[in-house]
C-alpha cells in the first residue's frame, strides 16, 4: 500500500524549525508522568488581552457584566485593564474601585510597560483599591531584541529592572493598597532559556519574594511556536532555574496559534506551574488565549473541582458572546451549541443504552442516577452538570438524525428563520413529537410550520379569524395611507387607517378591530433572485399579552410583512382558544 | 498572597479520573524527546465521520465538491462514506467510480460495521475501484461492552475477528479491486490497551499484513478522556505489543472533547504513529475531528512539507463552509477571519518593524523578501504563504485599532449589514483612507458610508441622478401598481409601472427611464423595536453591466427597498462618471 503522497509547492524554504531557534533539552524532563490532581490559580485576563483583541472593544458597561459575571463565576485573580495604555481602561479600573464593585477576596490585575511614566499612570489608576497585581512586562525575544528593540541582553534586562525598580518606587504612592507583582518576560517562547531566567531572576532581586508575597512569574507563549510538550519541557527547565522557586508563582499564559493552547496550558501545568491566566472560550489576540472554560471542564470530568462555578454554561456563553460581540462556536469544548449533540444512529443508541443502563444501575443501588458515577457513551459529561438539557440527542432522535430543522427549512424551502423564531418553532416542533413519536421528516417539517404560521395551503380552509385579501398604500410626507380588504370570520370589509409605514397603518387597522398589536422585532428576505421574486417576512409581535411570532410569504415584501401580522395575530388567538380547556381543568 | 479560591459546588462526585479507568503505564516513553520531521500519511474523513455530524448532512452535488476539493489538495486516502448504513453514501460511492471522479492515486475509503449484510454491501458499493480502503471497526471499550453489547471481551473479539473474515471473503466478489484494510477498535481510549492490543493482534491474524499490503490499524480517541500526553503514551504502548509492526500502519483518530486533538495527533504521532485521520477545520461529531488545516500548516511553520497545498487557504474554507454549511469560526487556527489581525498598538509596531527589517536584510543579501527566513513579531507564518493578505493588519492601523467598520455600524447605528456588502464597504473605506491617511472614528466612517450609501444629509445637495420623493402603490390579485414620484436631475416627475410587488415595478419604472436593473438579492431589517419606526433595506443589484449594492432607510420598509435601488443606480452612475477621467489619461 504505496504512500501516494507529493511534495507541495509550499514555500517551507521561509521556514526554520523551533528547535533550531531556540534550545529546550530537558531529556530528564519527569512532567510526562505526573497526573492533574487539583485546580491551579485561575487568572481571567478577558478585560485585558481579550478585550483587546475584539473587532468591537468593550464599552465600559459590558466590562462590568464581564467582570461581574468573571467574578460571580469564582476567578479570583482578574487582569482588568492596561490603565496606562488607555483612557477607557483607566476610567474603568477606576470605577471599579470607586463603585466598591471589587469583593474583597478578588484582586485586580493590571498591566503596563516598563517605563516611566506608564507605571506612574498605573499607580494612580490603583488608588483606593484593597490590594491590586501591577504586571510589568517586556519583550526579551530574540527576534523583537533584534528587529523591535535594536538592544543587546544587557539592555533588555536593565530596561526590566529598572522597570521593577519604579513599580517599587511608586507602590509608595498607594500604601492603603497591598501591591502584588507579576513579571512577563513577553514572547517568552522566542527567548533563549538561559536568558529567559536570568531576566526573570534579575527582576526577582528587586521585586525580594517571600513567603507572605510571592512573586508571579508569568512564562508566556505569546505565540505558539512549537508542539505543547516542548513548552512543557521548558517550564520545567525555568522551574529547575528560577531563583527563590518557593516563594514564585510560576504562571502560564498560552496563546493558541497552533491550535494546542489548551494542551500547553495541562502539561505546562503538569511540569511545576502554580497559575494560568486564559479567557472565557479561548478569546484573545489572533487564535486567542487558553479557553479557560474548556480547561476548567476538563478537571471537572475526571473528578477534580475546578474552583469555578460552571452549572449555568449557556448563561456565561450567552453573556461572553454579548461582551465580545462575538459567537462562541458550534464546536467550542463543552460549550458549543453542537458538542452534546450526537448524529449518528448507531451513536444515539448507545447513549439511549447509557441513560438506561444508569436508571438500573441507580434503581439497584437505591441511590438517585444523580449521585452514581456518570456513564454514558459518546457523552463524557452529564450535559445536565453544566445547566444544559438532553434536548439535543432527544431532538435529532425525532427527525431521524438528518439534520435540525431551521436548517431544514433553509436547505428545502430557502426560510432563513431568525434565531429567536427557531428557537419558537422547535418548541412547536417537539410538541408534535411528543404526542405524535416517531421519526420527522423534512415533509412532516414542513406541514407543521405551514399548519402552524402559514394560510392552510387549501384556500377553503380557514387557518384562523383573519386573512388579507388586498392593499392599496399611497405614501406621502412620511404618512402612509393604507386599504386593506380583509377577511375578519366570514365577513369581508374594506378598512383603512394612516401610520408612517404600513406596517404601523396595518397594525392601526387592527386596533379598529380590537385587536391590540405591537412590533418588536422584524427581519425580511428574498426567497430567491429576482425583484419580488417572493419575500419572507418575520415579526416578533405582542398581540394582547402574548409574544409570539408571526410569518408572512409574499410577492410583494410589503405584503408579506402585513401578513406575518396576520399569521401571528391568528396564532394568538388560536392559541387563546386551545388553553381555553385547560384553564377550566385547573 | 493568598490563593482565596473556594470549592465550588460542581458535582465532581460523579466523575473518576481516567487513570482510574484505563491504566497507562509507560515510564520508559521515548515520545518526548522526539521531533516532527515528515509529514505523516493523511486521511481526510471529512465525507464520513465530518459529514454524519452536520446539521444540514451534505447533498450529493456538495459531497462532491468536498471530494474534489479534497482531492485537488492533495490527499491520497479519503473516507467518502458508510454507504451499507444510508443508500446517500452508498449512492455517493458508486456515482464517484462510474463517472472515473477518483485519480489512479487516490485511495477511497469506506466505513463498515462488523455484520455480513453491511460487508455484503460494502463490497456491492465498491465495484469496479481501482483500489478501497475497507475500514471494519466495532466498538471495544469497557462501557459499551456492558452497556451496548452486553458481551463479554471474548464476544467482542470474535465480533471483529468474524468480521475480518467475511471481508476476505466478499473481497473475492470484486477482484478487479485493489482492497486494503483498516480496522479501528473504536472507542479506543476507554479500553484496556492490553484487551486492545489482544483484539487488534487477532483481527491481524486474519488481514495477513504485508510489506506491499500493509494493513492500518487505526486508534481512534473516539472520544477525548485524558490529556494528550496520555494518549501519546498509549499509541507507544500499542507499538511495542502490535504483531508483524513493521508491516502494520498505526493510524489516530482524535477527537477534540477535551480542545486537545491537536496535540493529541501530534504527540500521537511522535509516538510512532504513521498516519492521521481528521477533518478540514476540525469538523466532526460534538467537538470535531482533529483539524486537519491546523495540523498541515502547524508542520509547514516548521519547515516541514505538509505535502498538501493551503496557498489559498480561503478558497478552502468557502469550499467546506459551502459543504459543512457551518462557519470556521473567527479564531481558527491558520484559517479564521481574526488570526492574521494584531488589534494591539504595539503589536502593530513590532509587526511594521518586522516587515521593515526583512525588507533591509532581502536588500542586504540581495534576495527577494520571499526568497529569505520569516520573522515577523506576532505572526507565525506570512499570510502570503496561504493566499491571504496583510490587509487585516492594514485595516486596523487605518481604523486606530479600534474595531471593525460592520461593528461600529451596528454598534452605533443598528445597521447590520449583510456580509457581501460589508466586503464592498470594506473596499471603499479602504480608498479613503488609502488617499487621506490617517486614523478613523466612527464618525469618520459614518460619514463615509452615508457620502457612498445615503443621500447627502443636506436637502439641497442632490447626492445623484435620481431621488425618490412619494409613491403610490395599489395591490390586487398578486399585481402592484406603483407610481413614484422621482426626481431625474432638476426634473421631478410622475412614473407609472406594473409589476409583481413594488420592487419590481420600480425596476420597471426604471426601464422606462432607460436604466436597466436586476435585483440578485435582498435583506430588510428593523432598526428598532415599533412598527415602521425605521428599517434599513439592503439589495445587491446589477446596474446595466455594474453588480454593487443600494441602501435605503425609510420609516416605510417598502419605500425602503424602493430607496436602496435608487442608491445602487445613483452609485453606478457616479462611478461610471468617475471613470471616465482615467480612460481618457489611458
Amino acid at each position: 500500500m504505496k504512500n501516494n503522497q507529493k511534495p507541495s509547492a509550499m514555500p517551507i524554504h521561509k521556514y526554520v524549525p523551533y528547535s533550531q531557534q531556540i534550545n529546550v533539552n530537558l531529556p530528564d524532563r519527569t512532567w510526562p508522568s505526573k497526573e492533574i490532581t487539583q485546580a491551579p490559580r485561575w487568572c481571567a485576563v478577558d478585560l485585558r488581552d481579550g478585550n483587546q483583541a475584539l473587532i468591537d472593544p468593550m464599552s465600559p458597561e459590558r466590562k462590568r457584566i464581564m467582570f461581574d459575571l468573571l467574578v460571580e463565576m469564582g476567578y479570583k485573580e482578574i487582569e482588568v485593564g492596561f490603565p496606562s495604555a488607555s483612557q477607557t481602561d483607566f476610567d474603568f479600573v477606576r470605577s471599579l474601585i470607586e463603585e466598591n464593585a471589587i469583593p474583597d477576596d478578588v484582586t485586580i490585575q493590571v498591566l503596563t510597560q516598563a517605563r516611566e511614566h506608564l507605571i506612574a499612570r498605573t499607580y494612580e489608576s490603583l488608588k483606593g483599591a484593597k490590594q491590586a497585581i501591577v504586571h510589568l512586562y517586556n519583550s526579551t525575544s530574540v527576534l523583537q531584541r533584534e528587529v523591535v528593540f535594536r538592544a543587546d541582553k544587557a539592555a533588555i534586562t536593565k530596561l526590566a529592572v529598572d522597570g521593577a525598580k519604579l513599580c517599587k518606587k511608586y507602590e509608595e504612592t498607594i500604601p492603603e493598597t497591598d501591591v502584588y507583582y507579576e513579571y512577563s518576560p513577553e514572547s517568552y517562547t522566542g527567548t533563549e532559556l538561559e536568558y529567559a531566567v536570568e531576566v526573570v531572576n534579575a527582576v526577582l532581586e528587586v521585586f525580594v519574594p517571600t513567603p507572605e508575597r510571592k512573586v508571579i512569574i508569568n512564562l508566556p507563549s505569546t505565540v505558539e511556536m512549537a508542539t505543547p510538550n516542548v513548552y512543557a519541557d521548558s517550564i520545567e527547565w525555568m522551574g529547575r532555574h528560577i531563583n527563590n522557586r518557593e516563594n514564585v508563582l510560576i504562571s502560564l499564559h498560552p496563546h493558541n496559534d497552533r491550535g494546542t493552547a489548551i494542551a500547553a496550558a495541562e502539561l505546562g501545568y503538569l511540569a511545576g506551574a502554580d497559575r494560568i491566566e486564559g479567557c472565557l472560550f479561548g478569546n484573545g489576540e489572533r487564535t486567542g488565549n487558553v479557553d479557560l472554560v474548556a480547561l476548567g471542564i476538563n478537571m471537572f470530568t475526571q473528578g477534580i473541582d475546578p474552583q469555578i462555578d460552571f452549572s449555568d454554561i449557556d448563561r456565561v456563553k450567552r453573556t461572553a458572546e454579548h461582551c465580545n460581540q462575538l459567537p462562541v462556536p458550534e464546536r467550542s469544548p463543552w460549550a458549543g451549541d453542537l458538542v452534546f449533540t450526537a448524529f449518528s444512529g448507531s451513536h444515539q443508541d448507545a447513549i439511549k443504552k447509557g441513560f438506561e443502563a444508569m436508571a438500573v444501575d441507580a434503581a439497584a443501588q437505591g441511590k438517585s442516577v444523580d449521585d452514581i458515577v456518570w456513564a454514558v457513551p459518546y457523552l463524557p459529561v452529564d450535559p445536565k452538570d453544566l445547566g444544559r438539557s438532553y434536548e439535543a440527542v432527544i431532538r435529532v432522535n425525532s427527525q431521524s438524525g438528518k439534520g435540525g430543522v431551521a436548517y431544514l427549512l433553509k436547505a428545502d424551502h430557502s426560510l432563513d428563520l431568525p434565531r429567536k423564531l427557531q428557537i419558537e418553532f422547535s418548541g412547536v416542533v417537539q410538541s408534535v413529537t411528543d404526542a405524535e413519536g416517531g421519526e420527522l421528516t423534512s415533509e412532516n417539517i414542513w406541514n407543521i410550520f405551514q399548519d402552524e404560521y402559514l394560510p392552510a395551503a387549501d384556500a377553503a380552509a380557514k387557518w384562523g379569524r383573519f386573512e388579507l385579501r388586498d392593499t392599496h398604500t399611497s405614501s406621502r410626507d412620511g404618512a402612509t395611507e393604507l386599504t386593506a380588504t380583509l377577511r375578519d370570520g366570514d365577513a369581508v370589509t374594506d378598512l383603512t387607517a394612516t401610520g408612517n409605514g404600513p406596517i404601523a397603518a396595518f397594525v392601526n387597522v387592527l386596533a379598529g378591530q380590537g385587536i391590540d398589536v405591537e412590533v418588536y422585532d422584524y427581519v425580511e428576505h428574498a426567497l430567491s433572485a429576482g425583484g419580488d421574486a417572493a419575500a419572507a417576512s418575520y415579526l416578533e409581535l405582542r398581540v394582547g399579552d402574548q409574544r409570539l411570532w408571526g410569518i408572512g410569504i409574499d410577492s410583494n415584501s410589503s405584503t408579506a410583512s402585513l401578513k406575518a401580522i396576520v399569521s401571528g395575530v391568528n396564532r394568538a388567538l388560536r392559541s387563546h382558544v386551545d388553553a381555553e380547556p385547560e384553564l377550566v381543568n385547573a
